[in-house]
């Protein structure tokens, strides 16, 4: 089916889409490729959303170390910055891996990778309680000396150590939306929201000031979806389906549920924080009262079986 | 004046034009974002390419770090991947600084920030004769190492260290073409062409694949301004002038020249390698055997002015 002819999907991609380190993410973006291209023979107009946790935590790692090593030259970046550069990284091998893949079956749609950012507001109750752990590991020892020198907020994690946390607020809107809808009205497939974007302040007059915070890519792609009119948002991940009672022995996987079932099983405590919770809120987000908008939830490399809806979760307006 | 009106027009940003680290960068977009707008006042449509050597080489360092800290985990990132990183870094500032100058003015054109691969030759000769040095000065035993792990060519810079160098092959074409010109066309300005491109080679089938290099961002410009159908090319630096005789008692500031004369003077080696030479070899093989085109090299803060031919040289086929 042509490209774009069924309307538009937002699809999130989660760590599996991108592993943990430079060859994994290189060898995982080309099963991507071919979930995305799925979803585009199926008739999508695309964009692609993408989390990025792994990933800015290395590159604040890394700024980290060579702060430490060239103090007088350097400052440490803001988290803002490490989220953008983190978009420049993922972006890169995203958009050569897809372009490769289109280019394959014959697809003629350009692939791009967006900048993007993504406001949020500074009263959300995320920024007085952040509890999104980032980066690496930390002796009690390095945690008090950065909670002192840089106003870090940390937290004890598992017995593993100590771990900056940052606050994850909700996605209100997409900076650059009205590029994105231009480039997928043109034919193209766009990589944007890298990490949930982003994350910004709109202050006084036009003035945008990057936030100390990261966004859920999950909400992030909602938030994409609803700002692009989109009629589809696919989260992908490593499961095919969404359950209830997961792992337990009367775990039941779902096939579809109304937003209001899903609200039911979200107030059940049914869905796990920081992994399915927000993946359903954010079909949740979408989908309520709209009753032309469908949310699924499937495994990568699922996608075109998914939108089919010959596999995953299906999430409607009820 | 309208934007778009007198047509297309690239701008090349150097050094000055980003500072050497974050704070430098977010005082200097500032300056830079004004001319940049003057440039959209006078009537132009604007896609804006920019150097990174100071940055590709900071983004290098922080990395080396982190892959020496943790050998396990990490491998060092392709030269490739670290301009891709600093296009997401160097993007995010111009584009939000120019876009706050926009609005200031009432110019209602949106900014984006577009990764962009550029492609090279394989066969081009800088890969048999690398010289282009990139990151921190390392001590004779450092670099040594460097040779024997990574295969990195190496050189001692004027008694100040070691550093390694890189090839600088001449940009062939821009991947993202169609999108940049797709965006100029429905009234964005485009950053691009960050750190002159992530320089790859076009292999088998479609691939592309990362080169070890740099790509001047002045011929990367000159490349874009041809490929987008550019009228004119405006190389911003910190001179207000190409002159003849450089910092001679016989100095003679130029405002304007033929692509002919230009060539003279390359051959008379008027032009400093590394610094005046690419600009004027970038603004040769734009207008050259192309009447309708102008190249300008101007100081930053007159970009306006230059454009209107009040100063800066003008560079003209004859």
């Amino acid at each position: 089916m042509k490209m774009g002819q069924k309307g538009r999907a937002v699809i999130a991609l989660g760590g599996n889409a991108l592993g943990d380190n430079l060859p994994e993410q290189m060898a995982a973006v080309k099963i991507t490729s071919k979930a995305v291209a799925d979803l585009i023979e199926e008739g999508y107009s695309v964009a692609i959303a993408h989390g990025n946790g792994p990933q800015v935590g290395m590159i604040q790692d890394a700024f980290g170390l060579l702060t430490r090593a060239e103090p007088e030259k350097y400052v440490q970046f803001p988290l803002s910055v490490c989220v953008a550069l983190s978009q420049g990284y993922i972006g890169y091998d995203i958009q050569n891996a897809l372009r490769e893949e289109l280019l394959d079956r014959g697809i003629g749609a350009g692939v791009v990778s967006i900048l993007t950012q993504v406001e949020v507001d500074p009263k959300d109750p995320a920024f007085s309680a952040p509890e999104k752990p980032i980066g690496h590991f930390m002796t009690k020892e390095e945690a008090d000396g950065l909670v002192k020198e840089r106003g870090y907020v940390v937290r004890e994690d598992s017995g593993r150590g100590y771990r900056r946390v940052v606050a994850s607020p909700k996605p209100v809107a997409v900076v650059e939306k009205d590029i994105i809808i231009t480039l997928m009205e043109t034919g193209h497939v766009v990589v944007c929201c890298g990490g949930g974007g982003i994350p910004v302040f709109r202050t006084e007059g036009h003035h945008l000031k990057g936030a100390a915070a990261v966004i859920d890519k999950d909400l992030a792609a909602a938030c994409l979806a609803e700002e692009t009119g989109a009629e589809m948002l696919l989260i992908l991940t490593a499961v095919d389906r969404v359950s209830l009672n997961f792992g337990k022995p009367d775990e039941k996987k779902l096939d579809s549920m109304t937003a209001a079932e899903a609200e039911r099983y979200i107030k059940e405590g049914q869905f796990a924080p920081g992994s399915m919770l927000p993946k359903v809120e954010a079909a949740v987000s979408f989908v309520k009262g709209n009753p032309g908008r469908t949310a699924v939830i499937a495994r990568l490399e699922d996608a075109g079986a998914a939108v089919r809806g010959e596999t995953g979760t299906r999430i409607l307006a009820g």
